[in-house]
């Protein structure tokens, strides 16, 4: 049986299907722009099989296993690794079966739909995951993950990826993307400089990561203007590697316009460990509107991913460590937040930072006015918990009336799931399609710029918006 | 003529419709968990014969007569009591026509559907209600009321009532409930231990209400150990009379982790009368997380219902008291403010806090993230104003794609109008239908799965969830 | 071609559109009630032509212009003037050219709607403005504007518009207003007494102003009384003109009850320019209660537009001034905001206080509740950035269930766009007939009542709630 529908996301109505359908046509087979993620570029750089369906699909990702264990599923019995080396869960198809088990957690949720589709268009995957399939799916992936066409390179090839842009922090020495550009392989897998461990005073080890970034540039990274080279130069050698742009993932959207003499004392401050709570932040606040001056000068788009409440969980935190399914979201303020930014460079057409969020009642109330009228901001996707069908729609539903399409941003699959890539992109074509049928069915567009729209959305403004 | 529309509340579409008519057929009739509410015990332990239509529609409603007041009517003409005893309209049938004549001001609310639903299926009236209607259907339902089978038993199991469980504060001596039980009924009617008033250092009379506390118990509530043993003892008393749940209504959902010796402290302070806000405000938040411990050891489902501003008006607060239609939501924090508890108890797959709230932008943004991870968390139906069709499908489009169907609660009535509950659960029923069926029309969900999560919805979810 | 579907903003179910349209139809003849809104006086005072396309469309129309600053055109390339007096872009039909070549920009947007609306069904093009068209559509709608139908009284009378209320400031001397009295015109144009340039300590010149309040007045506004006195004075004079409401534009909600002694410092410390910025707004507080205070007294009608942060780009403001398509909406509190005032004068029925807001999310969880508890509240309509199909689609179903339709008030257009007058309401008639359809379509309200409630919104309920 079909796991998925051919008609999902499209709207009800007879008509409206009929048109969203034809506009998805349109678009479903062009290029995958991925211009923020977070696969390995190990996998494009060595090229080895994925080890097992285990490995591919539940221990890396947080979407998955984070709803096991909102179930009573300890993490250990998912072979999540314990930040003391403990002993977890080491057998891949009991993980597995734990998993199958358990697949009707995930009904009504965009996992469902990205599983389903992986299984399905990746794999050729015929019956529906559960308890009692679990093993007959496991062996069936399993095989083919041996197979030569299921390799890395193989699947960015047949998956029509144009670009994927991976994220690496700024003391990566970038070895992995270094092998992919010497390997010779044609596959565009750019880097993004992600700065968060050298910008943010209560980073573990701030200090010396800092020296090491003064290390490795040659800059005085002790001083201010020589820490701020240090940031230049790295930026540079990013480039190098395909970088256009830059990600900078803060508890908040606060930005800081300090004049030099208080931003460096600030940083002398941060460097000697003495920051209160309150000079943290403006600190990082301080350093968004040093890397948007940068950009200025060097041309790199600037992303402003904030607001998650990162390792909601001490326990689950002080046992398996970051990114394990307990950020949680919390209220964003962008206005009060950006406007030294924005008195800064918002006016400067030539440069550009995407702003996301994780409220979404900042869409309609600060981002679509800010970015409707800001030359320098673009609209980001619905980003992690709004990367889905009802995220999409309340998205443009909340944003297009202000802001229109074109300070959006394109798609983001911001992924660490290679896997689901194909999935979430297709996931994104058929909503948006589905919104732009409703628009034309309620005489707000005509069906010609429909069509034009869907392109938009689906390839060009990611494209432009990140300079790709 | 029928008051109410047999497809009410289904999609439009035709197949949509079909289907939702399909899922609702296969739930209509299961029996009615109500695991949250006020009713009162007394009319079970009494049997008496309701009074008259006004006492049953009007006056005890706050969501009818605050409609009727936001126009101008004058709560003293509605029958509503004062504060000082002094007199109100003492007629219902004039009550009666006061609420008859403006009957159109709940056009397109919750409450007119609640209340067509109760004229037409629990007393088979045929005629909208309005001025020229007023006397034929007050005549009409009060000669009903006079019937032995619209008596509170009778309605209670014409309503196929498997469970309901009031709410009573913790020095309440449930004779009512001592009543039912020993009156050899066989409905179950339970009650829920709500300790507001020996908790919230700002509640009228506080250190009284723990004295009595200490006495009712035994225990020495005037010491920190003695408090907490005096609450463990008065949920044994309360489990006795079926109780499985505790009840928890708070300004904020702030919780505390206080070492003891702290905790202690505050006691102690709260007792003298000498806390400021801030201090009542952390004890209520320490006892929140002292309750969750003391869940851990008795099984006690654990609800959290925040954010309610009680007693908006000091105009009507002063003359009428509470719970006069004046309490208003306001904005709710869940991240920052649950963390202490979560931290102490979060992970505990055996203990269950069910979190409910009157902030929709939490559901998104907060809720679902936090109960889609933490096992101890569940996150309850849509409280109050949102107990309705938009509040239902809005609850659902939030939450259901990050935190599933399976970490939500089931429904809750949460109601005083004992004639509303059929309809109330009607309502959810249908609304969670219509939601399913859109699912599967957008190929999100298979249609099998629609009648099993159908039922979950509306009867598992609930009996699970408050261990019914 | 026809610029605008006949059946535009209508549900697409076939009989949903069919029950929407005979709604529509029942409607879209009623006269237009404007309340509220920011057209000049003297173009009814002198009736001169309109001079060309871009000083009718562009030039004036911040939601116009900033999106096109938004893309990367100056203001000054849009002939937008300069606080400074410097050059801008001087012919209209080049400003008119880089309007045309980005009309692809507003797609999705009201603002295309509302123009192709004035295109059409104003001026009778029937073109799509497009850089290939813009000359064509520049020379067809210049020509009109010569002609006599198309002078502001003409179009008034075309556009079958039963009042229309302009906004002026205290000072004002209201000659506009006069002069369309004295020119025996019997077109209703009402002015509203907008006073927030003598009531907000913060405004450019508060001194200043409030001595020349004093002047105007005869009265000593020097003084807390005489300064209370002389607002007394001007509502007198303004309702003189027809006004029958006041207007309120503050950053925040907050309101004040001072004691008089606490309020005449205060009031002194702001003339004296002594305010903090805390003291400032407590003032703006005070003045809300105290204009509510006067209302009760002559019966004028309260508008609160809180929540807009102003002149949010400090270059814009410094380069362009005010109303510069900058203004961003952040998050506003109703609920502890509005109390003083509403313990003051909340419970009085012959008030009316008229609430808006630029955050949703305050819709359904504190505006719908206050509203539908007190009787002095009613809410006003979507403001703005949410005067739209989807905005008017989210205020009804965040609302309607808690505050039903009566404690609304009708529609506002807001606009100092004349041309976009009709299609503003005809947009507003056609989404509420669309939403009433809908409760028809799902069992929430009998046909019968829709066509009355229809009514009411279109017409009745903003002539009733602003005593028209």
């Amino acid at each position: 049986m079909a796991l998925t529908d051919p008609d999902r996301l499209f709207p009800v109505d007879a008509r409206q299907r009929h048109l969203a359908r034809a506009l998805y046509e349109s678009v479903k087979d062009l290029p995958i722009i991925s211009p923020h993620g977070h696969c390995d570029p190990r996998w494009f750089a060595e090229n080895q099989r994925f080890p097992n369906p285990a490995e591919l699909f539940v221990i890396p990702d947080h979407y998955v296993f984070r709803m096991l264990v909102s179930q009573g599923v300890a993490l250990e019995d998912l072979g999540v690794p314990r930040a003391d080396g403990g002993a977890t869960e080491a057998d891949p198809r009991v993980i597995w079966r734990r998993f199958a088990e358990r697949y009707h957690l995930f009904r009504g949720t965009p996992s469902a739909l990205w599983l389903d589709h992986s299984f399905e268009h990746v794999f050729g995957l015929d019956v529906v995951l559960s308890a009692e399939t679990a093993d007959h799916c496991y062996d069936f992936i399993d095989a083919k993950l041996g197979a030569p066409e299921f390799r890395p390179r193989a699947l960015f090839e047949r998956f029509g990826i144009e670009a994927l842009a991976t994220t690496e922090g700024a003391l990566d020495d970038l070895s992995w993307h270094r092998a992919i550009r010497e390997s010779g392989w044609g596959g565009r897998v750019i880097t993004t400089y992600r700065p968060d461990a050298v910008v943010d005073p209560e980073f573990e080890g701030f200090a010396e990561n800092v020296a090491a970034l003064g290390e490795i540039t040659g800059e005085d990274a002790a001083t201010w203007e020589g820490y701020l080279n240090a940031h230049r130069s790295r930026r540079a050698y990013f480039r190098e590697f395909g970088a256009t742009a830059t990600d900078h993932g803060h508890p908040s959207a606060r930005t800081e316009n300090l004049p030099a003499a208080d931003a460096a004392a600030l940083f002398a401050k941060a460097l000697a460990g003495a920051c209160t709570a309150e000079e943290a932040d403006a600190f990082r606040g301080q350093m968004l509107t040093e890397m948007a001056r940068m950009s200025l000068e060097d041309g790199m788009v600037m992303q402003i991913h904030p607001g998650a409440r990162r390792n909601h969980s001490s326990t689950v935190f002080a046992r398996h460590g970051r990114d394990k399914g307990f950020d949680i979201p919390g209220r964003t303020d962008y206005v009060a937040a950006l406007k030294p930014m924005l008195d800064a460079v918002g006016m400067e057409p030539d440069l550009t930072v995407i702003l996301f969020t994780l409220d979404e009642t900042a869409y309609g109330r600060e981002l679509a006015p800010l970015t409707g009228a800001y030359p320098a901001l673009r609209l980001g996707p619905p980003w992690w918990f709004f990367d889905s069908y009802e995220g999409i729609r309340k998205f443009r539903e909340a944003t297009t009336e202000t802001c229109g399409f074109y300070n959006t941003a394109g798609f983001n699959d911001d992924t660490r799931a290679f896997c689901s890539i194909p999935a979430r992109h297709d996931v994104a074509r058929r909503s948006d399609c589905a919104f732009l049928a409703g628009l034309v069915g309620t005489g707000r567009l005509r069906e010609a710029e429909a069509f034009d729209v869907a392109q938009d959305l689906t390839y060009r403004l990611a494209k432009q918006a990140y300079r790709l």
